[in-house]
């Protein structure tokens, strides 16, 4: 919870908000990363995981893999991260779905090779927003088409007023997210208490 | 040392060779990550560059994020990484220039925010590859374009039979391969003693 509360002040002070509900955190959770700060979150993550016999990570590219290699560096599993392919894969070694990005508007093909992803998987997927949670789901499809399963996903922030991060709670996914936030204006950010 | 000879076992066991000389090494280098493993091998990269005063980690996305972020998690230090773009960036606000993948043939425009390369920068360079030497010499680019320093360089796997590396040393750049091909048949691969 001491942890939380840097994340948010780290936020609120280095955080930039541009038009449409995007909040930019370039300075040390994507471009740039402060590896040590997202190391403590990754150990945050791996507690709040902890007795959930987690055997992967799974993120996607490009900014899921550090916070992901951050979590996994903690609960000593390895990571797959999900590839972008701008040409529909129909290849018979991957599993594959579509995901639409809230971020830059578009919709990418999203691949993990079948080597990689298994039925005995118990998967926690990890990634740095969650905004309408379609890369959650995403993800979440991977899983579910190589038969495994997916135990939660952590995410370091979590834009919860787009909805996306409850609607999935409610359908019973155990969704841990290292800062909330609830509301956001152009000069002022609130998150959940 | 004995490092570097669990990572030759480790690339001759698990590694795939592709026509045109590729190495694949998806199952615990990209695509799927072992972190554990990869820990390993930022610690034995911390330890080549210590002394050396470096304040800044640049890689390339993708594949290049894991392999840095385990070595800032040992020296301590943040990761910057260079995001490929499709589109010319003309744009003020960035450092930007061009690499050739070797790897995938094409060629992308690559930048690096203003805000997060300066001049006072001491830099490590890191990637997860070293064939030609592009991205290297792309990612120099950008230090120099900030009028910062690029102190040496760090690769998981260098690929010795393409020159790239040796190329770079000649020019006075240190570079610290983890392992170095110098020999890749269909079905062996022959490493640097």
């Amino acid at each position: 919870m001491v942890f939380m509360k840097a994340l948010e002040e780290k936020i609120a002070k280095e955080g930039k908000i541009f038009p449409g509900n995007i909040v930019k955190v370039s300075g040390f959770l994507n471009h740039r990363i402060d590896v040590d700060f997202m190391m403590q979150m990754g150990e945050e993550i791996s507690r709040l995981f902890s007795n959930c016999n987690i055997n992967k990570i799974l993120t996607i590219e490009a900014s899921g893999i550090a916070i992901a290699v951050c979590a996994a560096a903690h609960m000593h599993v390895p990571v797959v991260f999900a590839k972008k392919s701008k040409t529909a894969n129909v290849k018979s070694d991957v599993y594959s779905t579509e995901i639409k990005s809230f971020t830059h508007g578009n919709t990418s093909e999203v691949i993990v090779s079948k080597e990689f992803l298994s039925a005995d998987d118990k998967v926690l997927i990890v990634d740095d927003f969650l905004a309408e949670g379609n890369a959650i789901r995403g993800l979440s499809e991977l899983v579910k088409q190589a038969g495994g399963e997916v135990v939660g996903c952590a995410i370091a922030i979590e834009k919860g007023f787009q909805g996306g991060g409850d609607k999935l709670r409610k359908e019973g996914l155990k969704v841990e997210s290292l800062a909330i936030i609830d509301e956001m204006t152009d000069n002022s950010i609130k998150f959940r208490a």
